[in-house]
Parts: C-alpha cells; sequence; structure tokens
C-alpha cells in the first residue's frame, strides 16, 4: 500500500477494496449463523423427542470457554467474544421456548397439594390452576373429608414443612387413588421418597424446586427429581413442569441429598457463622460498607439476605438431618484446625494449601472469576 | 435420526455429534471474527496515515442494512443479527479509541515507583505515565542509585509487600527532597503512615487503592486516604487520583485498620475455609453446581474467585498483623462453639439466636435481599 504520493481517487480505490474483503468475511459470518441456526433446530428436536431439557447451562458455559480460548489466540478481545456468543445462545434459547407457554399437558386433572395454604402449596396451586387443573387443598383442619379430597386424584403434590413430611405422608397415602401420582416438595429426598414408597404402592416421585415461591417466572428455573415408583407414569407431571419452563433434573434421591448437605447446609451454616460473630463484635456494619469493595458488599449481602429470611426455615435446613449435622460438624473442626496455622503465622504452609486448594479448584476459579467480575460491574453500575 | 427404539447411549453419541458440528461452525465464526479484525486495522491504518475520520456513520448503516437484508432471507432474526453486528462494530470503534484523555494534574513531574515492577506497581506507573509524568522506578537492585533516582521528585510511591514496607520506607525516606510527597499502597494504613513519618519530614499521605492491577478503568473506585503531615502538599496527588476517577474516601489509619481487619481479614479467611472444606472432603464442585440455584453459584463463585489470585497476596492479608490474628483466632473460637448446637440439635436455640441476630442487622437485611435478589436476576438472565 504505497501511502505517500497518492490521490484522493487511489487512496478511494483501495478503501473500496478493503471495504470488499470486510463485506465478504460478514456474509460468510451470517451465512455461518445460520447454518448454526439450522444445527441446534436438530439438537432441539432430538431432545424435544427424547423429553430432555433444552437449556443445558454447562454445555453452554463450556462453549463460551472454548470461544474465549479460541479469541484469546487469534488476538480477539474473549470478553467481547463472550458477550457475542452470550447474545447468540439467548437468542437460540428464545426461539425455543416460545412455543411452550403455559400450556396445561393434563387440563381438568385433579391435583391436591397437601399443605396447600402454605407458600410454596399456594404458588403451586396457582400454577396448576392457570393451566386449567383441578384444584383441592388438603390442610392441618381438613383430615375429616380426607377420603373426599382424594377421590379421582391424578396428583397428590405433599408441601408440608420437612419436619412433619414423612407423617402427613403416611396419613394421606392410604386415601390415594392406584394410579394417582404422589410426590412431595422437600429439599431432601432421600427420607421422603422411602416414606411414600411405602405409603403409596402406585406413581411416586420425589421433587424439589431450587426456587422459592417469590419466584414470579418458572422459566429456567431448576427443578431436581427424584425417580420413585413408574416413572412413565409420573412422566405427564415432568412434561407439566418443563411446560412451565422449568429446567428437570433427574438425580438418585441418594446423591441428592449428599449434594445439598453441601449446597444448602454447609454454606447456610457458613454464612450464619459470618453474620454470628459481626454481631457478636458488634462491628459497625454501616461502617465497614463505606470502605468496601463492591465483592465485600456482595458477600455480606449474601450474610443480610439470608437473616432477611425465616429463622425456622434455616434452623429445618441447618438441622435437617443427622448426616447433614455430622458434616457440619466436620466443617466445624476444620475450621477450627486452623487455629494453630494463625497461632504460628506460617504463611508458607498457608501459601502451601492455598496453590493446593488453587489445583484442585482447577478450570472453576477463572469461570467463577468472570462471572463474579460480571456481577461486580453490574453492582457498581447500579448502586 | 431414528428416535423409536434408541437407546439412551444412542441418543448421547448423536447429541455429541450434532454438538460437535455446532462447535465445529462456532470455530469458524470466530476465526472470521479474528479475519475482520485484521482487515479492519488496515482501514484503520490507511485513514490514520491520511488523516480520513475513523467512524463513518453511513458506512455503517450500509453494512448493517446488507446483514439483515442476507438474514431475512437466511431466515435467521433481522434484529438479532443487527444487534450482533452492532456489538461488533461499537467493539471496533472502542478498540480505537482507547487512547483517549488521561488528563495530568502535574505533567512533567518526577514519580519514583518503589517496587515499580510488581503488578501494582506497573499498574500506577503506566496510569502516572499516560498522565504525562516523568516515571523512575526503583527495584531491590537499584539501591546503590537510590540518590540519583530520588533527586528532584515530586512523589515516592511505595508499592512493595506489605511485610517489607516498612523496612523500604526506612531506606528510602532519607534520600528524598524535603518537598517530596512520600504515599504508600499498603492494605493496613497505620504500621505504614508511622513509618513514613518517622522516615520523612516533608508530606506524607497513605494510600489504599480497593481495587486490584486488572481494573481496566479507575472510574469510581474507591481509594483509601489516611493523612500523614502536610495535607495541602499532598493535595496535588488527590487531585490526580479524583482525575483518573477515583473516589476519594478520608479516614484515620487506626479506624481504616479494624474495618480492613473485618472486610479484607476474617472475610477473605471465612472463604478461605469454606473453600478448604470442599477440597478436603473432595466435593464435585461441578455436580453441585448443576444442581444448585444461582446464589449458590454466586456463594461458590466467590470461594473460586479467591482461588484464582495469587496465594502469597492472601497469606499477606491473613496474616497482616498480630491483631489481625488474634481477631481471626476469635473467628475460628466463635464457630466452634456453634459444635455444640449442632451436637445438640436444638433448633430452638439456634432460632433464637438468628432471631436476635436478624434484629441487630436490622434494615439492612432488607437492602441486602433487594440487592442480591437484583444481581441474582441478572446472573439468571446472563448464564
Amino acid at each position: 500500500m504505497p501511502l505517500t504520493g497518492t490521490s484522493a481517487q487511489e487512496i478511494a480505490v483501495c478503501l473500496d477494496g478493503l471495504r470488499r474483503e470486510v463485506d465478504a468475511i460478514d456474509e460468510q459470518i451470517v451465512r455461518l449463523l445460520a447454518e448454526r441456526h439450522a444445527r441446534v433446530q436438530n439438537v432441539v428436536a432430538l431432545k424435544t423427542a427424547c423429553k430432555l431439557p433444552i437449556y443445558h447451562p454447562a454445555r453452554e458455559e463450556n462453549l463460551i470457554s472454548q470461544r474465549r480460548a479460541q479469541a484469546q489466540q487469534a488476538g480477539l478481545d474473549p470478553d467481547h467474544i463472550e458477550e457475542l456468543y452470550r447474545s447468540i445462545l439467548r437468542q437460540s434459547r428464545v426461539r425455543q421456548t416460545v412455543q411452550t407457554a403455559r400450556r396445561g399437558v393434563r387440563p381438568g386433572a385433579k391435583v391436591l397439594i397437601v399443605g396447600g395454604r402454605g407458600k410454596m402449596g399456594r404458588y403451586f396451586g396457582r400454577w396448576f390452576n392457570e393451566s386449567g387443573y383441578a384444584v383441592r387443598i388438603l390442610e392441618v383442619d381438613d383430615w375429616p373429608r380426607v377420603q373426599a379430597l382424594c377421590d379421582g386424584l391424578a396428583l397428590a403434590l405433599i408441601s408440608v414443612p420437612i419436619e412433619v413430611t414423612p407423617a402427613v405422608i403416611a396419613q394421606v397415602g392410604p386415601h390415594l387413588p392406584h394410579g394417582c401420582v404422589l410426590a412431595d416438595l422437600t429439599s431432601l429426598k432421600h427420607a421422603a421418597v422411602e416414606a411414600m414408597l411405602a405409603a403409596h404402592a402406585g406413581p411416586v416421585v420425589g421433587l424439589h424446586p431450587l426456587f422459592g415461591p417469590s419466584t414470579s417466572s418458572m422459566d429456567k428455573q431448576l427443578m431436581v427429581m427424584a425417580p420413585g415408583r413408574l416413572s412413565e407414569e409420573c412422566q405427564w407431571l415432568i412434561d407439566q413442569m418443563m411446560a412451565w419452563g422449568n429446567v428437570v433434573l433427574p438425580i438418585s434421591a441418594r446423591e441428592h441429598d449428599d449434594i445439598m448437605n453441601i449446597v444448602q447446609g454447609v454454606r447456610h451454616f457458613a454464612t450464619f457463622s459470618f453474620g454470628q460473630f459481626l454481631w457478636r463484635r458488634n462491628i459497625d456494619l454501616a461502617r465497614t460498607l463505606e470502605f468496601s469493595s463492591p465483592i465485600y458488599r456482595l458477600e455480606l449481602g449474601m450474610v443480610g439476605r439470608l437473616f432477611a429470611q425465616d429463622a425456622s426455615l434455616y434452623a429445618n435446613i441447618i438441622f435437617a438431618s443427622p448426616e447433614r449435622r455430622a458434616l457440619l460438624k466436620d466443617f466445624v473442626h476444620f475450621v477450627a484446625e486452623n487455629e494453630s496455622l494463625l497461632e504460628e503465622g506460617n504463611r508458607e504452609k498457608f501459601g502451601a494449601e492455598f496453590r493446593q486448594i488453587a489445583d484442585w479448584f482447577g478450570p472453576f476459579c477463572e469461570q467463577a472469576m468472570r462471572e463474579s467480575t460480571f456481577l461486580i460491574d453490574k453492582l457498581v453500575e447500579r448502586f
């Protein structure tokens, strides 16, 4: 490209040539996006036929990581490529879930919500009702009418506090029609599914919605499913959850409970302990917030969020089962063992352990960094 | 695609094949984006050489129209393609205009960064340099030249690891011109400010940036300032920070340190302990993420974020001072005391304490709930 002594006309010709090259590339990009769309339609068709959930968070993260890595190598800004792909993936999801709406899978079928005046019971009652089901409610004072309430039922959904769940299941089970699906919503599945299998000879499925009754849309909300008995006869209920937008995750009751011991038990206990410490030392929260980064604000926000909620809900979470309490005691012991580290002030030992843990966390660290940075930016933008 | 009678394994193989096709297309797309970027660089080089304006609105609109038309024909949503291309064009503009105004308050003034090849030192060195200051660096092997490096200085900025900060201050102080501002960047201010006051008779100010060297913009970032001596003579430095976009927060060194013991010490130690527990129990992180709500993802993200960073940085934070270690031991004791609560399984006692803490948190709980709900929505939207 000779730049000196070129006329305006020569420059225009040159620019025009470069622009045509860019246009040719852009045309290829859009052609590839169309091809991509066609392929994704095939994936969706296959998933729908096999009743698999459409949305797959792990697959999306994996895809993003690959494109970021490629962008980095190619000298592009990985954040920008991620932004483009988030948009492409979002678009592809929107197209896939538009046709689902609030379709009733078995409109007119009779549904009994046991504990139907609790928060969660009312929430699911509303959804079933809006999808055309005949919703009945069984509350503490309705036991005399239990036989009539159970007549012709397609589903009995147990939505009572976890500590009374097995007893309520045992009480309602014998009244259910043989083909009625018995399901529950508690956050531990092994005991509940066992109780349901013992109380009812028909189809049984354990559910655990990973969202609260304040969630306005069920779109993309996670619903854990622990199979009990006669899965095919429970399938309409699962189809209903998916029609509402839920992502249904099948898992064995045992593995579910192990995971929840960490995800709910240890996590909330750790958060509780942090709040408890701030209270015991009477720390000036407002002052700490003034002098801290958005990340601290975010973490303190998680503590505040816990204490904004119901004490008995968290008592139930912390003391949910003997296994969970044993795990929490384990956690307490590990924390206590760090005392000697603090006493010795041994930075090398701390550093060595830190690096070992970081290795163990592996690529998740980087992903966590990216995700939390995104949120911190949002926090800075907004507050 | 035979869908009836296929096994789960066959479906998985089929899905895998389709996904690999999508991956291959995505790889081509990113490759083309890189080619596009290279071509645009040529256009920019040509325009710069010919002093033509970079941004050309008509050309952009024309390009968007072409891509929309192509999208329409290919059965894609034209609005979505336009959104993607607006983002691609914006990115290309941003890259071209990155070198913008970084106004210097005292351009030409001589600045010495002690520890100028560390991450934070390089970061501030770059900012001072881009704002027109004459930046010098003093590293471990530069001590023989210290006198020459200090000649005519307007500012000596100490950016070395916290454990050697007082010693380095004592060593450099005697060489500074009387009017030179002496400042540091460590995360504990009492010891550092005392050391600076003892080593230098001129203006002294302690700084603590509440952001890391990976922050691309200083806009709205917090900079804590602990006054030392002759504040008016330090003012130009504060003005410079504000010109860069920093929010400068004045506080006494003592109160700052008390706050940081909580905000950095206890918080990071608690996060470390949680990660340590996950590692010791060898928890399957990916599996817990599959079965969890966005809040857990957010909290685990905070843990992953910590371990994505430097071990020695966190060793320095945890073991920063004897006071901090004592506070952390206190925290360990409080956590350990909860063992009896867990042992007894006393829900009432837990509930009573929970409510007491919630009262103490007061209105902050509700604020935390609001803020974190906002962020969780963002998280759901995005991931």
